[in-house]
């Protein structure tokens, strides 16, 4: 048969298609994905788990009048193949190129941006209350994996949802798995569900017959209502989502297109808010993949014959060092613990969660419950690190300022992928930490400039009687002990002094001092040789160091992988203000926008903080 | 009977008790609870509600050893007076008095603080998991209400607790209500109980019966475990806790010292997370509070004898104003809307729920899902209204970012109880909003000085085309017309010059205005003129007017109820800085510690942002 998928033009096609097309279509999706994301690296597993659904949604309805979300987005790629992006998808997660999630401004296809995990349900119903309101009509369809559906934020619009009587289709896809293998209750209960397959085509004749007898189950029970819930519950699967209000169809086989499509279109037929329960496997039709999915969720380029990496890094990155150092210290202090909010393999805690077994949380999609948890842990004597990227820990800064900081309690977050991270773009990068804490009483926060000093602080954080944050960025460490060996222990509030020089101070937090320590090298091959401070305590600020060295430079600048408002620039600035500093402050950090996808050289360079920007600009300086 | 509270001297009482005696021990607290918060004000309703329960946890458990978590905690009066703070209730809530919430620094007896909603469950979690890992021995109990179990992170823990194996007692206090009535699928559910009463006596018979019969289960239904289910279902209710993994006991009559005291002694034995689902009336035993649970939820005095309110204050709230604009924009414009998490009263929205039923959206106390509903609106053409306390739109810090302000939509965050708050304390004041706000792109972000410019200002928020937020004070509006009369209108980005004086100038922001004018007045009166501005536009800031103002004035004072880091004065520092100011600058604002409760009055003084602090403050400047 030809390739369906080298001819396509548009989602017309899809409704004209029969069974064996659309089969051959989704072999062509497939190959493809795998051949395309082996050069652009990107997510493959779960867009291999979605081929057949995809094609079945879009059959079943009119993608921009009716409107699809895709929770967390990066199961995408399917759709935005059909919907007009196959010829640029060799861009994807390119700077410039097409985004690894979806985006209302990349396409009318895409209804709502996503990024972080479990806000489609909340966002369809805002789309299909407001169709009630304005009398139109059209479907809102959620896709929403099983991992997403374990954070609050879904219950809450499960709970809200289920109280309406709109017209909302959520599609549960279930493949037992977050980005790891799932955990929790609910994920229990749906395999529960899945291993005891009552296929959701006997779902309507066990309705039917339910119907026929109240009048026996009255005479039997007494309240036919209660009977008929019992019987529904025996003979039928997902009475958690019914008792919430929905309507559930399933569970439904994810990669039989026949079977979806039907479930689809009795969906649609459902009055009020329904779910359909499909079961899928991530990475499906690609062996390595189904068999490391979690090797697979966000991959590099790799072989498509053997599935292995291309990428040659094997340095140590920060995480490592994290999961390394905390095996270390968990060994000679049994009260360390950590906890992980479904990222044991990309915060670097695998070795920790084997090692340790009784004393690792997953906790799941539940980045809120998991601070309070490490508050709970902690008042009770015991010292949690909770390892959460940057961007995810977002979802629990109430948490962490009402059930950490209010009591002071000694919590570490350890808080990976802090600065740009490069392809997944402004829903991922890690931008704003140091300003969602900076604010919040009893914080302290510091950032390694290497490995060695993240050690060390890794240590401090273990001893420390406090809240307190360590931000590192994602990648490879940086090891300034090759080329200059500091070895100041950390203590509480003081920064560093790496170099010092005249007239121009340098004073960088994390990544950015390896930044300011290569602009030095720079200048010093100019003849010029100024002062680089690495700020190590981003909350206290070592006060007493800036303050000496804001008496003799007359320029300071700041630099930091952060927004600069309520950044590293504007702590200092503040500090400088009150004393009365009269010389030059320039703040490098990231301006008061979104930062799009690209590599992390791509957009530090467009946003002058690479290393010949930063050359320059201190270069014109000395000009003046 | 003798009263037996006024010589009551500790929980070891409680356990020598007969029923009777306990019966009248929860009579005489009623009426000491009644007699103080119609004195001092305080949440009256929800403790009246939990008299029995508490004494039945205390007869039970050893508070101290066992750790007792009350959630929100705004229920724990009764549990103060047992442990120890009878003689100190007087001072509740007053500056440098008892709290109104559990605090561990108050007493060994609150193992946990709490303020905002549905944090119990994790934090219970936290003390159960880390004495297993110590191999302690003693109960954890989390109390927590139906309100509360509708937010998400209250799923996430259960989610989570259901899934280990450890002993934790939750107890599920049913009384119908949040503040308000009660919304969501859940609270249904809930209903769906409560009105098909199977007590919990009958439970362990049932129980029995059932493990007596997989034989024929296995029979007649192939799968024991289903049958089992099943009847499980049919027969006993708490199903959904039960397939989220937990034991379910209940319902009970949460007003049967002995009915609860057995369910809490059947818990103690359940090994695992065990749910009791306990039914209590809000106010239960005062007619005023059970007639009008909500108003008298967090009342200010009252008269016992009548239940009317000894406040006497009939001016217009910020909290009116909200609600009486929305009604009237909202008649000429359908396509706005108002949201509100479990505060229809509070927030001011109650006529504009009756008005406009298929626009007012009350999402349950869920902040998360309340802002990514909104942005699906907005997403679809609408121009939503979340109306929300400060402090509790912290939970939504996330998809604020993530949801509205990467998509740049419509929503307007109409941000109550901005600034202290008085009496509830530091969960509770509204101190981080500018914060928390003001280095996320593309938000925008207002503050009135006093009615007329708050109405104005929600006039432009509703035509505005992106994510605005408008934050206004707790309490009375201020009404600056009486004084002075300014109209211009509300333009993006555009501050207000009030008076133009010379040497000093106040930049001032929402009720620190009106501080700043009436300072203004007392030093017109010493013969000194400085210069207001009203910066309306926190962000983005009126650059051009402040930098004018900086080139005429030698001294520039900043001033808002917000913390100093991150807020106004730190976005004047680093603009002033990056333009060479070389004057003093003076941050008046809150200090980077959490506040405590009091009146406001009290708060500011302690913090120089009194009348009085900021006259001397500027005095002393003229005299040096």
């Amino acid at each position: 048969m030809k390739n369906l998928l080298s001819n396509y033009v548009g989602l017309e096609e899809i409704k004209n298609m029969d069974t064996k097309e659309l089969t051959f279509l989704a072999e062509d999706i497939r190959k493809f994905i795998i051949d395309s994301v082996s050069r652009t690296g990107g997510h493959l597993a779960s867009n291999l788990g979605v081929v057949e659904l995809t094609i079945a949604i879009h059959r079943v309805f009119d993608s921009g009048k009716d409107r699809i979300i895709w929770d967390v987005g990066h199961q995408s790629y399917v759709h935005k193949i059909l919907t007009g992006r196959k010829d640029k998808f060799h861009t994807l997660r390119q700077y410039k190129g097409l985004s690894g999630f979806p985006k209302r401004k990349e396409s009318s296809h895409d209804a709502f941006d996503t990024g972080h995990s479990s806000t489609s349900i909340s966002a369809g119903l805002g789309y299909a209350l407001s169709r009630d309101i304005k009398k139109e009509d059209y479907d809102v369809v959620c896709v929403i994996g099983d991992g997403a559906m374990t954070a609050g934020m879904a219950f809450e619009a499960l709970n809200h949802a289920g109280d309406t009587k709109t017209d909302l289709i959520v599609i549960l896809n279930d493949n037992e798995m977050s980005i790891s293998e799932n955990v929790g209750g609910l994920s229990k209960y749906l395999d529960k569900i899945r291993t005891t397959p009552t296929y959701f085509k006997m779902k309507e004749d066990v309705e039917s017959i339910l119907n026929s007898i109240p009048a026996i189950g009255k005479r039997m029970f007494k309240t036919a209502e209660k009977a008929k819930d019992s019987l529904k519950y025996f003979l039928l699967p997902g009475m958690f989502f019914e008792d919430l209000g929905f309507k559930y169809l399933g569970p439904v086989d994810g990669h039989n297109i026949n079977e979806i499509i039907d479930a689809l279109e009795r969906a649609k037929s459902v009055k009020g808010p329904v779910l359909i329960h499909a079961v899928t496997k991530k990475g499906k039709g690609y062996k390595p993949a189904e068999q490391y999915p979690d090797k697979f969720h966000g991959a590099s380029s790799f072989d498509v014959e053997t599935g292995l990496s291309l990428s040659k890094e094997t340095n140590l990155t920060y995480s490592d060092v994290l999961g390394n150092t905390l095996v270390d210290l968990a060994k000679k202090d049994d009260k360390i613990l950590a906890i992980t909010a479904a990222m044991p393999s990309g915060t670097g805690l695998d070795d920790f969660k084997e090692k340790f077994t009784n004393r690792f949380f997953d906790v799941g999609i539940a980045e809120q419950h998991g601070v309070t948890l490490a508050a709970g842990f902690a008042a009770n004597g015991m010292k949690p690190f909770f390892a959460v990227y940057s961007t995810f820990l977002q979802r629990a800064y109430d948490q962490i300022l009402h059930d950490v900081c209010i009591q002071n309690l000694p919590v570490t977050f350890a808080i990976d992928r802090a600065g740009l991270v490069g392809n997944d773009g402004e829903t991922h990068h890690g931008a704003f930490d140091l300003s969602y804490l900076s604010h919040i009483p009893n914080m302290t926060i510091i950032a390694p400039k290497d490995k060695n000093e993240f050690i060390k602080m890794i240590k401090f954080a273990s001893e420390f009687n406090g809240p307190i944050a360590i931000r590192y960025a994602k990648g490879n460490c940086y090891d300034l002990s090759l080329v200059k060996n500091d070895d100041l222990p950390i203590e509480y509030g003081k920064g560093e002094l790496l170099n010092q020089g005249r007239d121009i101070a340098m004073i960088a937090t994390g990544k950015m001092v390896e930044q300011g320590y290569k602009v030095l090298e720079r200048l010093k091959a100019k003849g010029k040789n100024i002062t680089l401070v690495n700020a190590r305590f981003i909350k206290p600020l070592d006060e007493e160091l800036i303050l000496k060295i804001s008496k003799s430079h007359s320029i300071i600048m700041t630099m930091e992988d952060n927004a600069k408002i309520g950044g590293l620039g504007s702590l200092v600035n503040s500090l400088l203000m009150r004393n009365g500093y009269k010389g030059e402050v320039i703040n490098i950090g990231l301006p008061d926008e979104f930062i799009e996808h690209g590599s992390v050289e791509e957009l530090f360079k467009e946003h002058g903080m690479d290393i010949d920007s930063i050359t320059n600009l201190v270069m014109d300086k000395f000009n003046i």
